[in-house]
């Protein structure tokens, strides 16, 4: 069966800081004209860290799109070019000040594949040392650590909604990496 | 503490079909000014469809933005105003051919909250009755039918790696619908 999109023209929208929106017009499989918006994005690191005691820490801060703050595992933007173990250890001292000497990989997700190209790299980290954070000039956040079974409680009260976080904690559950 | 972050102005820049692209200046809750880029989008729904014979239903479909299919649960857009129960009703016989009895709620996700305003309603969607599907024109599609540890392996090899299907497991799976 064939599903491939083909690419007509482009044409770029918005060039912007954390992203450029670019308008395609196409040809389906099955032959309809159509147009797909996309939102081109450097992609980003989410992190879940197991502290010394077995609690996973949690980070709540402002997400403007949604007017309120709310709790996510850390992650953060690729700079242009950055690998993402790099980014993945950077953010995660930046944002709760802690580094690991154990990482494993929790492969990526795609968040919203039918409008954007972003694409998460999931980790694992362990044996943790505290080292202070220091979180970008207006990033303003607080972190709270949790064990397994209360973050599943709220994952399943509806209490964490975000989908990286979701995504991130099943993938390191499923890898037995939590238990 | 506080986190919120101030709006100063607001600029449109881009008014689409299925997104709106808003340029906010900023002030965060620790004095700085900063911009934020936030795509509008109108939602959808997300459904898992456990089949009479305790599999799930599996979409497969060309995603322009990754430029590849990907295996995802059967999700669509809300239309302007539209109620998120009709919508999941709506796209899983749309998608798969299927009318549930059944409906219950998996509360919601937000796919990208840094950057985006989508919400996406999650269901679980259960004694099934096949009356034909009938996609959008232009909507290639084709459906599959896994076993819930089959979808788990999936989720853990990095097979599936769209965020909402494997929030929408994990929560299903969480509240012990699937098992």
């Amino acid at each position: 069966m064939n599903f491939e999109e083909k690419t007509l023209n482009s044409k770029l929208i918005y060039d912007g800081k954390v992203m450029k929106i670019i308008r395609y017009e196409i040809v389906t499989a099955n032959g309809y004209k159509s147009f797909r918006e996309v939102v081109v994005h450097n992609g980003g690191v989410v992190i879940v860290a197991l502290t010394n005691d077995n609690k996973i820490i949690l980070v709540k801060q402002f997400r403007y799109p949604l007017k309120r703050t709310i709790l996510e595992v850390p992650a953060g933007k690729l700079e242009k070019d950055e690998n993402p173990d790099d980014a993945a250890k950077r953010e995660l001292e930046e944002e709760t000040g802690y580094r690991a000497k154990n990482w494993k990989s929790l492969g990526y997700i795609n968040t919203t594949p039918g409008i954007c190209t972003e694409k998460l790299y999931l980790y694992f980290a362990s044996d943790l040392e505290y080292v202070g954070d220091h979180p970008d000039k207006g990033e303003v956040l607080q972190c709270f650590e949790y064990g397994l079974d209360e973050i599943y409680k709220m994952i399943q009260d509806g209490e964490i909604n975000d989908s990286k976080t979701i995504c991130a904690v099943t993938r390191a559950f499923c890898k037995g990496f939590t238990l």
